[in-house]
């Protein structure tokens, strides 16, 4: 199978029937599609502008849930730990560790992410170019792990808004790892003045189809039924009677693009 | 035909052998692939860096050469203009007037080339949002000439590099108008200490296929048999025996986006 | 003397009354704190937003003013020109010549300038590097005028923001030319919806006491009885009444910083 | 005393013998001219770019140090910290606790300092604005400390560059809070291709000139009495025998300002 992989899911956990609603829809459009698909659920928001952000509904209760997920629907999942110690445990729960963007030059949580033998995919900081996130790669695969992944989710441009550069994305493949191209967060716009991060959901499947265009390996969305109520990140998630017709497109894309 | 548009030709007329010799290749390429071909050439160099560098053959000469290159092969040509009185001396040999990046704001330029009754193609300024080029759009329409193109080639990051934000294509495309993309000048690298502009043109196809993708109207290329040895910009011309291969896989795409 | 030197005056010559008012009482204030002055004023106003905003009242009127001003208050005057052509007419009525940011790369107007003999002051275009403005510097030169200014006014910084870069201001000084900071313009909020530009008039003093603090040879304000209601630039013009405070504040700066 | 506050040391505690002689030179330097002192050294190092970088001589031993340094001379020290963790540790040893640029989004450090007690320094990240700091203030308030402290160490622009914004030093002071300037990570050239920062310690004095005519509260620098071999961020640190004279300028500068 030759097409992208699909990393998806609500931003945060926030109860059970929600996320098995949500990967039961995602796992209906993956298989018709015949996309690789891992389910993606943050068990804690670890990075909020302000201290009353919801961060999550408690650790344990939210892995669990991530793991009901994948019994239920024979699925991979993953999810970000934001500490050295969140590494172990929430490898006991999930397929693939994500490390957060502002944290992808901390060594010792590479280190542990890596240890646990899971697969780790390492969000490029707003700060770091493509280049040099080689030695993020470096510092999982001289752990032992060469299982690792890397996700572009745009550059800081000027203090409110992100650029994705495409030109990073042949960049980063030199390093032999899949590529996967976040189309919700890169569509960010930080530092809004309420402390609530802004964003531009119709430009997703711009930015969606110029990372086909150029070989991404993967594509990482968030999605949720009614993203104006949803608890983090609702400013960017897609709504999700939106997605199989975003990655039908998509698909199709891919299908040319492999040919070259 | 539904196809792409495409602006082609060396960066500066370095002479009629040479301009005629690109131009029928390109043509060949072109007809055979049903894209329409607009020639591209400029008869002036007027913002090099240096003093020293080379700014042209002859206004005359050069434009001479434009319009033979039009007769020959009956097809269209546009150049770029620098002053007000450069507008109607250039619209007496081609068909769309060109307008520089750096001269985007300059009322008085913009005016000038509408009021030639030509085709305006508006490059957007490095500094400028892809919304605030409606202001230099109006400029154009409110002289009384409607056929304007706006073609994008980076934005300013950092003081030495440009990137390429896809979201200003549909953001542009709110204008009504043709929006072309120039994947060479996108690429770039500006404020080297040699005073000469470097390159990236090993991205040219990364650059161009996201620009197709995300459905663009046209793309801008310079092109040069021997681009190591061209008068200028060489660091970013596409060597011409790839132009055919790199223009019939973004004809591929084209094909599934504008089923979209 | 080692005082700064102060360009300083409307944006935009509105009429003759206004312009002999504030020189006037910026010759007093710059007489009384012994700072050598430089009256400015636009005659013309080319690179607005949009079609509808105000251009001038007359380069001929507007230059006659001009001349005005330098001849009751025997101060020198400078004025901005936007073509080659304008450089011989402007070069009649006023002392130095400025170069706007967007055309400080376009040869034929740092030559023609060069050749009047006047100063020729050239602003620092948004998207150059300190470093890049010495090929500009050498064009003014090369053309047999060695009475050259730089003027600092901000880098693009994302869209709709600039900044200051200060280590900008000794690396222009190895040009051995006198480095002026613009701490108007280099306040400017660009990319503005509205077309109208913004501003941050409350941060002038901080721009300009870190200008002194670096060791600027001159600053550029532009400055206006009623800011709020001037017919370009209001949002970064400093209300007039306060001219006087800032400036003493900057020379008193300037005593310590020439000590050093 | 209306001076300045100082903080300053080596990047990282490499040795007692190192620690003790860099603290007796500026404590002398810092007494002769009446500028308020903390010793500052890193006990670890947490994101380095490789994993061969040299990454401390163990914790204990390094905080034993510190320790030492403060007995010793009398003087408070700051280190700063890269977990939760960490912060009751460090806060044994130490009277400020500085949260690194990468980490001052994560909720759980700033809380966990703040509930130490203890002084907490919190870096301005890369990317984000000055406005926003207000909410990793908030974080540290709300648990119960008000003893914060904010430092401005560069604004990412580009891939390889950093700009400190200076307008950003009037905003922080919204919060009530002291203002330091990190004259030495301000002037980090990032994502260098060799995986080593680098650096432009020629243009120190310029930066700090600046935060002081702009009314900063305190400086933060990083010395050492032999950059060119320090184990870590030698391109930037400042050579310790250049320190008096700089900081004896900045004095000067700093009592003109305070009479504004």
């Amino acid at each position: 199978n030759s097409n992208f992989l699909l990393l998806a899911g609500p931003c945060a956990i926030e109860g059970e029937q929600m996320a098995m609603e949500i990967a039961e829809k995602i796992v209906a459009i993956s298989e018709k599609l015949q996309i690789p698909y891992i389910f993606k659920g943050s068990y804690r928001k670890a990075n909020r502008s302000r201290l009353d952000s919801f961060t999550g509904i408690g650790d344990e209760k939210a892995l669990k849930i991530l793991r009901k997920v994948s019994e239920t629907f024979d699925i991979p999942t993953v999810t970000d730990i934001h500490t050295a110690l969140e590494a172990s445990m929430a490898a006991e729960y999930v397929d693939m560790l994500q490390i957060p963007a502002f944290l992808c030059r901390q060594t010792d949580i590479l280190v542990a992410a890596a240890e646990t033998g899971k697969a780790v995919n390492i969000k490029k900081g707003q700060f770091l170019s493509a280049e040099a996130m080689k030695f993020a790669v470096n510092k999982v695969r001289e752990s032992g792990n060469d299982n690792v992944f890397l996700t572009e989710r745009g550059s800081t441009f000027g203090y409110h808004d992100l650029i994705v550069d495409y030109r990073g994305i042949p960049e980063m493949q030199l390093n032999n790892c899949p590529i996967i191209l976040d189309i919700t967060h890169s569509l960010q716009q930080p530092n809004q003045s309420s402390g609530v991060t802004g964003g531009q959901p119709q430009l997703i499947e711009t930015i969606a189809r110029a990372g086909i265009a150029v070989g991404v390996d993967g594509i990482f969305i968030e999605t949720h039924p009614d993203p104006a109520n949803a608890k983090s990140d609702g400013a960017n998630m897609l709504q999700i009677d939106l997605l199989e017709g975003l990655l039908t497109r998509l698909v199709q894309l891919r299908q040319v693009v492999k040919t070259f």
